[in-house]
């Protein structure tokens, strides 16, 4: 692929945390001769080109793509489709575009019942990141070693995926590749649901006891801190997905509660164990 | 309190993680001549001498506590009453007595409707440890500005509250004193409902799904790895303050799911951030 052998334009639609890593990756790595930026805050742009993560930004996206290879599309989940609509019709023909949003289905859905023929789309869901965001905790090495998840569709033509799944090897990923609709009913489970988890224990626990807490709880809660805005744009794009782990979380759940009330040391036994296998077939 | 001027006996009835960081906080910060490990595993007790937890080892609680001017208790929860009593009998009347289980209102009631007149107990519950168990995980920091609190009840002594709270701040700790009811109400909240939170986050997780998981999975999930024999046993104790606190936290999972099911992105937004200011108020 022409954005991996180091003579090439690499366009990045929203310059955060992730779209501020890859930039940062693909210099270090001397994967692109351009970087360009594209944002709609003159600040981050700013920033983003200052912690040299971008080679050059423009809040115009059409300036932006016009000459890129390669686009990656960075925002908040739902921007992404109507961005990679604008992105594919200022672009050139050949352009490999994909996004790195968290919820994949309705994206890919809205995609290709839109790209004219002859376009390059690929979704992309990097599994990187935390609660923090913005491009100030942007990393070069946030990808590596890390999952990438790329979703291909019925449409999509397998270049393509060779060309974005190599994207992401370039930036030291593992890739791994499933249908948008897959890719959403399992990240309901491990990682959206999780949010909603994380976010409920935190504000069940009154002010005046948050000094009882230790580190366990403190590690339970961490993703409770990310962004209100983009946490509820994920929850809204993949409701159904989450609605159906949330059943099965209720579920377990109810069957603590059970074992608690009758105070069956068994049961409670066999739910812990349950747990700290899964737990610990994934380590620290 | 003699035991913090340089000359006196300890004695630790269980040296696991918690039992052993005592005895290496004592040792490097030079606080006691004999430390004593008592306990039934001869492998653990060696263990426990061999990392200089301890200064000699026992299998008979008579022969360890008998010269002690401190005791402290770290067995599972379900132990330690029991143990207590056994303590008492046998050591000097002087000696002071405590323990570091995670909960502390049926341990308090049952020592102190049991204590003859003239000995001296304080429970205690250092917030600190994690899902690793055992001597191997001991650390003479553990409890370096980590909250310890104390468990005083109306039979208590005010000079024993005196000695135990020294006792904990000799080793770097931050003490807070409330009574042992008030105790478990927070900690179910705070440490022992998160447990199976984390639990039932792991377990729902598909096996096959493990590979989609990233740090915020790993963060919810990660108390669930300690080990079940031990947590079935706060959960068994305090099981009244857990089913309260787990009252909080089905009605505010209900709230997430009646946002979703009807798309309220603003009640999803005033949830998500009420979650994200109660955990910022914490820090990382």
């Amino acid at each position: 692929m022409a954005a991996m052998q180091g003579h090439s334009t690499v366009a990045i639609i929203g310059v955060g945390l992730i779209g501020g890593s890859i930039g940062l990756a693909l210099r270090k790595r001397n994967l692109a001769d351009r970087i360009i930026g594209v944002g709609r805050g003159k600040a981050s742009l700013a920033k983003a080109l200052d912690l040299e993560a971008v080679t050059s930004t423009t809040t115009s996206l059409e300036d932006g793509v016009k000459d890129a290879d390669f686009v990656v599309v960075c925002t908040p989940v739902n921007e992404i489709a109507d961005l990679l609509m604008q992105v594919a019709a200022a672009a050139v023909d050949r352009a490999i575009l994909t996004d790195a949003g968290s919820t994949k289905a309705s994206i890919v859905a809205k995609v290709d019942s839109a790209l004219s023929k002859g376009k390059h789309f690929v979704g992309s869901h990097p599994l990187a990141g935390g609660e923090k965001n913005g491009v100030d905790f942007a990393r070069a090495d946030l990808f590596e070693s890390r999952v990438v998840v790329v979703t291909p569709s019925k449409k999509t033509d397998p270049a393509d995926l060779v060309a974005v799944t190599y994207f992401w090897q370039c930036l030291g990923a593992n890739v791994i590749s499933m249908p948008p609709d897959v890719h959403d009913r399992a990240l309901a489970t491990t990682s959206h649901l999780p949010h909603i988890i994380a976010s409920a224990a935190a504000q069940i626990t009154a002010a005046a006891d948050l000094e009882l807490t230790a580190g366990g709880w403190r590690d339970l809660t961490r993703i409770a801190s990310g962004s209100p805005d983009l946490w509820l744009q994920i929850l809204l794009d993949n409701r159904a997905g989450i609605l159906n782990s949330l059943t099965g979380f209720e579920k377990t759940m109810a069957e603590f509660r059970a074992a608690l009330e009758s105070a069956d040391a068994a049961k409670l036994r066999q739910l812990l164990t349950e747990g700290k296998n899964r737990r610990d077939a994934v380590g620290n």
